[in-house]
């Protein structure tokens, strides 16, 4: 029965899981899929590397919640195929707090120490943390690993973390944060193996999916990101505004007497590509629109990219290098040219017909900034924390949990 | 008795202003000053061109308010030297919301018109409107013009005022105004004398007082500023925070309890270098300081001047040209070499002796960008507008309301 390491991103009616299969040090993808819908019109859906799709709905029990969910998920592993043994569950979890700079083992202190994380991410860190409860319960002998949206950017310079604001309110916690921490961390493991000088120099990573973010990398550290103090910030997204004057929010308060949550729900999910072209958040039914809406959704999209572009290119005193991905960025040409093309006064050059092919490299041989499109993995990311959180463990006399990254607040 | 034109600035504790003799087209300062501390120490101080001071106290009247302020500063003028007569007024306005991109001469109408933008700005308009309504039922004779901190900002390409907000909220009026207008138009007014390669070319100018912004101009028009919708969103200020994550505003509100009224508190004069360095607002003291915190206050200042440069950069395609204004731009030569210094990426490259001397140009022979320190004069902007909006409606055969620059909503 093979082992595999477990890996689940768990929101508030979904999660999603992907099994790797382990030998060794070497890891592959051994099956994929979620559960979601949960408390509405639950549905499983697991595809395995042949593309075999396996799919069950709960249409007598719309109350099965995250409990269910897991459980059903731990029996068609144990079950599919010939079975697979399940040796470690990681978990994207959004908020590591100032403390962790990396994935840490999860025991019960430290899941205190996640708990009290929940003010700063009450959308998502309470679901991210559910799972990792259940299973701590139901199968106390599978270590836990916990790996952040965060922690990639915590060691950015102190300048470039601090809002203006008193140091009453900046001790607690009010900071940027930065999030997409998983997928820069991929990329910057990747990089140096496709592009060796983008990956020792100053990079700008766009990672652009439904949630959409930039970070500044100079030799694979983040040194700056357009998300702040939360998610919503930096780029508008698919359906979050990005940057917005935090004036606005006293004035929607205020003037048009909107509650708390109303304002939430607008900035989160009424906005961005959707708010704006009033059609759609997804960038492919945009560009596929001749409606005025649609294109100034795209052309507002494209200049806060380019703005921020600048901003962060200034962090790092000058840029080598662009790397593309995420969904939008892995896919849509068409806005990686708009990119480039913006961006032509920082050296950029495109070559049309690498964009069109989709890379990796999509820069002209001329072009003083290289240009990358490299797809980004999350999930293998937390699974490779995963796997090295466990022989680390293994390599100890007893397992203890890994503070080795833990920062004193 | 010689023809004046007072320019006033109404806050809610105070009113400054100047009178500038008028000769035909050209204008000359004649009287400054201010009555301060309206409703609890009131005190009128007036110099002339020659230093002269005089001064009042009403330590009989706290009660003094805007009426009793304007109808002194309205006598001291009939008698002081000779006497002067008042032939028109120019106000700074706050807010002109979407529909003025210049001066307008202020009619029942127009006022109207005014009021309606006061939730856009609920700190100063009221105080900016409130001398226009007093000297309209006291002196109907004596024209008056509305000059806007938004106007000059009003024809920046859609794409950069808008936020990535559904339109039903843009079109209430949510969008990025951008405001220390009157200061920009000032330098764009006067570069093409100084500096003209400059003022034809791609600018930022950075007006860094105790408010501080910066605007991109491409042939002396803006096409983008970093502050937005209201005048908090930025650089940090004196006082302001600038920018901040929208979510930081629901966390205070939901984590920490605070009130819409404390929120404003902190963000418009508990923040920006007063609150970060518990220390000051005013850059001097911080320069002068060896506390941790005040360096780290001047740090972040510096640092956020960089990234926005980089964004304003980034929204012209390159830039030609850097001015410096206002207190901090004018007079704090060691702010000005941090930001070359922190700009040398993109061309800047220092004079130093002639950063210490004051310039106006202070880049070297061999700077790719030039950089100049040119002092700002918004009073003068607003007299010169008030000057020639009355030339203008002498010119017409019965006085009309100026409405040239009105943009439809």
């Amino acid at each position: 029965m093979p082992d595999v390491i477990l890996v689940l991103n768990a929101g508030s009616s979904s999660i999603k899981f992907r099994a790797f299969g382990v030998d060794g040090a070497t890891m592959h993808l051994v099956l994929r899929g979620q559960v979601d819908g949960l408390g509405t019109a639950p549905r499983f859906i697991a595809v395995d590397s042949d593309g075999n799709t396996t799919t069950r709905d709960w249409d007598a029990d719309p109350t099965l919640g995250h409990e269910g969910a897991i459980e059903h998920i731990g029996g068609f592993l144990r079950s599919y195929g010939g079975g697979y043994r399940l040796i470690a569950v990681g978990h994207r979890v959004v908020h590591g707090g100032q403390m962790y700079s990396g994935p840490v083992t999860v025991t019960p202190a430290v899941l205190d120490e996640l708990d009290k994380l929940v003010p700063l991410a009450p959308l998502h860190q309470p679901h991210n943390l559910s799972p990792i409860r259940i299973i701590a319960r139901t199968r106390p002998d599978i270590p836990q690993v916990a790996c952040f949206d965060t922690a990639f950017h915590r060691l950015t310079p102190e300048v470039a973390q601090a809002y203006a604001l008193p140091s009453a309110i900046t001790e607690r916690g009010v900071r940027r944060y930065g999030f997409h921490g998983l997928s820069y961390e991929y990329i910057a493991s990747v990089l140096p193996r496709i592009a060796p000088a983008a990956a020792a120099g100053r990079c700008v990573v766009a990672h652009l999916g439904n949630g959409a973010s930039m970070c500044a990398m100079v030799g694979g550290k983040s040194v700056a990101s357009t998300m702040g103090f939360t998610a919503v910030d930096g780029l508008p997204m698919g359906t979050r505004c990005g940057n917005l004057d935090p004036g606005v929010i006293l004035y929607l308060i205020d003037a048009l007497k909107m509650e708390k949550q109303d304002i939430e729900d607008l900035i989160y999910r009424q906005s961005g590509l959707l708010g704006v072209s009033g059609i759609s958040s997804d960038m492919r039914a945009l560009l596929a629109s001749d409606a005025p809406r649609a294109r100034f959704a795209v052309d507002i999209y494209t200049y806060r990219i380019a703005r921020e572009l600048g901003s962060l290119a200034a962090a790092m005193h000058g840029i080598d290098a662009l790397v593309l991905t995420a969904g939008v960025g892995e896919n849509a040409s068409a806005i990686r040219e708009r990119i480039v093309r913006d961006a032509a006064w920082l050296g950029l050059e495109l070559d049309p017909a690498a964009n069109e092919s989709g890379g990796p490299c999509i820069s002209a041989a001329s072009s003083k900034v290289s240009v990358w499109v490299i797809p980004t993995n999350e999930e293998l990311m937390i699974g490779q924390h995963t796997l090295a959180a466990i022989h680390a463990a293994g390599s100890e006399s007893e397992r203890t949990p890994d503070r080795t990254r833990r920062i004193p607040p």
